[in-house]
């Protein structure tokens, strides 16, 4: 555990205060050249503008200054774990993306279908990107591979990615990549990293060579390369660190994931954002946190589509006075990271925040956006600063020394 | 490495854009007590003001909040070198500043020349500040100084002080000052601090004792002190860690040597600010980083020279539309500490910052200042973070975590 959650652990107190943190997967943006505007200046928020005012504002630094984060270490930074500290292998985060059921002591791996010659040497490391499809039937074919005293599953991702996972007992996860991450090579062996890794590195071999035989003639998808060994982490929970009882309200795998490495219940959140207001309505007497999370923004974002993003943003605001409604002491809305449209990809910008409690000591800032946060009164801010300011807004963090 | 610049590594990419950063030594000042405005807001800009107002601003803290730095320390810090953890002794320091080709191995150390009595105890541990002039004599007596298997150089500096380099096999830099700081005490033996300098400081001692000798008539320069024996120190290049072509555009030996620590082709700069910005251009095909180190501003704060300090800003203001031509990609203003002339010293003073890019996210300040900055949207921040939102804004960063 780090230093500052440990200090967090020693002074937290149960309470029936409740905290509700809603993020906008890749909130901030920037202007739109004929508006000058970002998303969120664009959009009508009358709720999340009041809010701002009656709370205190500022922005956001996901992870680092300059750094542009992926959504897990992002959000693992807003529930107070320093991402550089507490990481995940790309094989675990490979297998939370699609909901797998990892169980402590599997070993997952990343995989790629891709493209050798008769000599072995790689000539396309994505296989063409084949179709998901295609992906789905290969994975079908390979999870009939047979290994002493192992089970194995091989789950499709997207196009030429899928992930493996490994069941047995004492597997270990310090493997070498079998992926060169270049063309013009042959795809190497799996390496033990440690002593006791060897068992796991003549098993993922063996796969790796059963697999080969299995995909001959299955061109251009006649290999497979594996990368990102690794075992779920072992996290402190919420629970255990904050002495709360979290709920996720998430519709996207990865973060049903995420929340589970922290101690989250994950509760059936349906599909829409009014549904996900809706569980936080049905949930709310059993839990003291929610973490309420909005997937479609970062996805218009991504997608480059302005417009899109403005709307969920607004569709945001609509169901707003749901949570309103039931009065919980804190109120947290900011992003994991910004994903501006115009740049069609996560971002290094820190994000528009606001707490609302009535312990927060308002600033002036009257409007939810990022050039009005960033006059707010919390400045610009670590993402790992959220959790403690929050648990102190709801008071449930006791005096630190005499 | 630190951990920091270890992530950026991970994540820095090498392409096309190009990164200009314009430190103006000493940029910082304070107000004058008839107008209340510092140098900057004194100086017409109109070129600093109309890009401050399309960028971002804020104020940069060069090491850590109260702290004066040398222009040493404050150059690593923007150049993303931690400055407490790449450290740069004294004596490779001042070797720096005058030029002294330096090679891996060289053992360098400050002296003074200082005067003593008849019983050798230290009466002025500056010699009266002897004239330069004086002190190029007295160092070419020194230069004279045989020991055995070694070659060794004493070169002046100014006044008091030289710089002497010793060269020859194994030696070693962990070594105690001769010099003890203080007058009514005799100069000490320099002391091996590790088992493998003891070599090293026997030689250095029988330097000192010969330099004793030649200097017995030489009153009131007649004894040396040494102090701050180093080596050039091993910095990973900005190459390695962020993949950059970095030219170095400088007008002073010690800001030569630092740039080359740090892997920076020094180029032919000239003289004055007006053909730092023609070397700018023509070295600008070959590179996608440039520093440009004005170092007139300094000197004018440190003479408390305001209106001179003015001037030298309202300079580099009119060259700016030579390097707006070239049109980096991202273009960052600002110094390595303040100077205020009503000081005439270096000192803890934020520094006025502005980055303009096409991604930068501006906010609404429209004037190049102390008091303008302080409203950026950076805020207060280290210098240490200077590269990383240069480095993200060329969009030379890939996401860290998935």
């Amino acid at each position: 555990m780090t230093a500052i959650l440990e200090q967090i652990k020693e002074i937290s107190l149960p309470s029936p205060s409740k905290i509700a943190l809603v993020i906008i997967d890749g909130l901030g943006g920037l202007p739109h050249p004929e508006t000058q505007k970002t998303e969120l200046e664009t959009a009508q928020t009358p709720n999340l503008n009041s809010l701002a005012k009656k709370g205190i504002c500022g922005l956001v630094v996901p992870v680092s200054p300059g750094i542009t984060p992926g959504s897990a270490p992002a959000h693992l930074a807003l529930f107070g774990y320093d991402p550089f500290r507490f990481t995940i292998g790309r094989g675990t985060l490979e297998a939370l993306g699609i909901d797998f059921p990892l169980q402590e002591g599997d070993v997952a791996a990343r995989g790629n279908f891709c493209t050798i010659d008769k000599k072995g040497v790689i000539l396309d490391r994505r296989a063409g990107r084949i179709s998901t499809e295609k992906c789905l039937e290969l994975c079908q074919q390979l999870s009939q591979i047979k290994i002493d005293k192992v089970r194995l599953w091989v789950s499709p991702v997207k196009e030429h990615r899928f992930v493996v996972v490994f069941r047995g007992d004492n597997l270990r996860p310090e493997l070498s990549d079998s992926d060169p991450q270049q063309v013009g090579r042959k795809p190497k062996q799996v390496a033990a990293l440690s002593l006791k890794a060897k068992q796991t590195a003549i098993l993922t071999n063996e796969f790796i060579a059963k697999a080969k035989a299995i995909l001959m003639n299955s061109y251009p998808a006649n290999m497979v390369l594996l990368r990102g060994f690794s075992q779920l982490p072992h996290f402190p929970t919420m629970n255990e660190v904050y002495k709360l009882k979290p709920a996720a309200i998430v519709t996207y795998p990865m973060y049903r994931g995420l929340a589970k490495l922290v101690g989250m219940e994950v509760v059936d959140s349906g599909d829409s954002i009014e549904e996900e207001f809706k569980a936080l309505e049905q949930h709310y007497a059993a839990h003291d946190f929610f973490f309420l999370h909005v997937k479609q923004a970062d996805a218009a974002g991504e997608d480059g589509d302005f417009l899109r993003k403005v709307q969920v943003i607004e569709e945001v605001d609509a169901a707003l006075p749901r949570l309103l409604d039931l009065q919980p002491e804190v109120i947290v809305v900011t992003g994991d990271h910004s994903t501006p449209a115009l740049l069609k990809a996560h971002s290094w910008h820190p994000v528009p925040f606001l707490l609302y409690s009535q312990w927060c000591r308002s600033d002036d800032v009257a409007e939810f956006s990022e050039s009005a946060c960033a006059k707010g009164s919390l400045g610009r801010f670590p993402a790992l600063e959220v959790m403690p300011l929050a648990l102190a807004n709801a008071l449930k963090l006791t005096k630190f020394g005499a």
